[in-house]
């Protein structure tokens, strides 16, 4: 046997949760997939078998097992909108989404032209997704392309699979952090031929939202669309209402602000657009004949004030869009997927709605793959993906231990109850363990 | 000098914060004291000076000083709403108010008939309280009077200043969970006797909601009232529409639901009342002229989806009510009053109000005081006062640590960004230490 066939093979034995369908269509239990004493068994880093310890461990014998005994191992959790730019300025005070960007985030931003600070502040930044049990994430960079580096630069040498891009804004902010239509597209074109399916990363053309583009940028990012099938559009969209009012004023010629991406031909599949809090029954109808998808980040839409998605409606059976979850730091006031969760619960609960457990994590995990078109490899434990993983512990604070004295479900309602305990009081310090292809990644002392 | 005259005198050394006039109706520069480098010297556990190291450090010379340098010490918090016995449900799945008290509350109160129970969870809960810097709390227990003297024993073997009550409740659920009008007087009274003042420790007559009690019930409570001028009533009034409604229904004779607290004489000066979020313009006025008081709590009022109440009317310059924060465990979701002035911060932004941290810091410490009647013995730093205080990092986690660079402000701008970060980003590893009466008692590690 040669050194050429020779492959990488690793075992896990824990509890596993993981989705294999969609459980705002599907009935629940047919969609979790829950294996209490369980055993994983990577092959370069991808999934090579998933199935219950004692039908395995016969025939991989002789591989050294890696076990996490009352833990649960999740895929790991996506988060489809971040600003990476803005992991220094979480919790800038009392202003609502257009004063916030002016007072706070455009000098905040600035900042990113110096490639040194960039990559400092890139390292904090992922060391935050990573302790937070986030493994890809669609983010944002800064209007420079220095921040894309960096931030590139930084993902790929922790060979993650994550997803960015240069914001494009060429009007409507200050001068200091605005580029123009033919910059911006010129600057793209490099960074998608530099960065696009380097190792992992992928790119996103990524426009910041309509106020900050003219026309003419809005129809390069398209052209970039065109020139390059397979990357991203990730922009904003109907976030507040003087935004979205705004939005009518600068593009009279367009029936809403949805249309004013649609005319510009940027409403497709592998389009991700964040908020949508206030979009229209039309809007929401659109964006399902077009296979786009929204990122839902209710931490942000609280603390900017901002209001309250409407989940059912996007999850509705007649015209379903993809969802995932965001964190939109810094609007976003956390790193955690968990805790976005939680608010995410609590915004439903404003609106009368269920946000199930199960639901929400689904959103985190194959969801968040299915809005970034990825969950043909990752989003789940499906043979041949790649294998990004958290390990959990629903028992990781004195009160969560208190909560959930028995640190593994025995029956599906069991483990209903403790995953929505772990949404609604988990934090960083419940995300144990981050994986990424199968090498470990992140970790704390056990809780 | 005989032993009679010693006297015990503490020194602490660190930064300090805490407020001296209400920033709802006083320009906040006027409200706040802030020291960066103080000396707060105790004797016999009350505060006997507080002012600037350099100008005390002399006439103290003699004393050891402890010190905290780097953290700001603040008055401890207070949390004017919360059930001991819920502590083991927080986050139960998927109902409103009145669906949840009858699925998850009454079973889990009913266990607290026994006191060795009672009492176990009465340590989580106190361990949970100091770990976040929770020095005094409205403490609702269960209906069964050993739930009240399993917690008053642990509260007063660790010394602190507690307020809690037996619960009324006589109609309207389950019978393993009710008592009787005249069960509910005669245990209340022989409580009142018992604990009321003892030590620390005061008592606060507690019909669960106007719902669960009879006239007559609310009737001996008034009487208890009169017959112990300086004991508390606690209930929750106006938390859910259909709660509302159904007050409405059984009161058929009163003029809404405050006025069936009012016409049971139950609305005066040591009168609190829970959430409050659908009160009328009137009631409001009413809680106005008779003193009383409400406890907001916002991540149960999300968490329930219960609605988003009205702090700028509540604190309005016209009709001023106390008012006070409130975890409300186990519908909140944290025993941490930092993330509950987080979720009251986002709560206010979805109504376009502004919670500034001074305001919310002054809710948490001398707010909170003034809506229990006890701001003459604590809720600040001034002479005289129990020195129950925090021990606060700004730095206490990495991400905390990146984005406040500086321990300790400069200005009170400064001052106020951090201490924002503090109640956005914070929770209990923001608390470094606990002190009681001068004396520690919680701490961990350093961040």
């Amino acid at each position: 046997m040669t050194q050429t066939f020779k492959k990488t093979i690793k075992a896990f034995r824990s509890t596993f949760l993981d989705f294999v369908a969609d459980p705002f269509y599907v009935p629940e239990a047919e969609c979790v997939r829950y294996i209490p004493d369980g055993l994983l068994i990577l092959e370069d880093g991808k999934v090579k078998e998933l199935g219950a310890y004692d039908q395995l461990q016969d025939k991989y014998a002789d591989i050294p097992v890696t076990a996490y005994p009352g833990r649960l191992i999740m895929p790991g959790f996506i988060d489809t909108h971040i600003h990476f730019p803005q992991t220094e300025m979480i919790a800038a005070y009392g202003e609502q989404l257009l004063e916030w960007l002016s007072k706070y985030v455009f000098p905040a931003e600035r900042k990113f032209k110096d490639k040194a600070y960039a990559k400092e502040v890139a390292t904090v930044f992922l060391d935050e997704l990573l302790k937070n049990g986030t493994t890809t994430a669609l983010v944002f960079a800064a209007v420079f392309p220095e921040s894309v580096d960096a931030f590139f630069e930084e993902a790929d040498r922790r060979n993650l699979r994550m997803i960015a891009g240069k914001v494009m804004m060429d009007r409507n902010a200050p001068s200091f952090i605005l580029d123009t239509a033919e910059s911006s597209y010129q600057d793209t074109k490099k960074l998608i031929e530099k960065w696009h399916k380097k190792g992992r990363l992928l790119y996103a053309v990524t426009p910041r939202f309509a106020p900050t583009s003219s026309n003419q940028q809005l129809q390069l990012a398209e052209k970039l669309l065109q020139e390059y099938p397979d990357v991203y559009l990730h922009t904003h969209i109907s976030e507040n209402l003087n935004e979205v009012a705004w939005v009518k004023e600068l593009f009279s010629e367009c029936n809403g602000y949805l249309d004013v991406y649609d005319q510009a031909g940027l409403v497709k599949e592998r389009s991700v657009f964040a908020h949508g809090i206030h979009l229209t029954d039309q809007e929401f109808q659109r964006l399902s004949e077009t296979k786009a998808a929204i990122a839902f980040c209710p931490t942000s839409n609280l603390f900017l004030g901002s209001g309250l998605f409407k989940i059912e409606q996007a999850k509705s059976a007649e015209h379903p869009v993809k969802v995932g979850l965001g964190t939109d730091i810094g609007a976003g006031t956390s790193f955690s997927i968990l805790q976005t969760a939680n608010e995410a619960y609590k915004v439903a609960q404003l609106r009368q709605q269920k946000l199930s457990p199960f639901k929400a994590l689904f959103l985190a995990t194959l969801g968040g793959a299915k809005a970034l078109c990825l969950d043909n490899i990752i989003g789940n434990f499906d043979v041949g993906k790649e294998a990004d993983f958290v390990v959990l512990d629903l028992r990781s604070t004195p009160l969560m231990a208190f909560r959930n004295p028995d640190a593994i479900p025995k029956s599906l309602e069991e483990l209903a109850d403790r995953t929505f305990s772990l949404i609604i009081m988990g934090d960083d310090r419940a995300v144990q363990a981050t994986y990424i292809m199968g090498e470990l990644a992140s970790s704390q002392q056990s809780g």
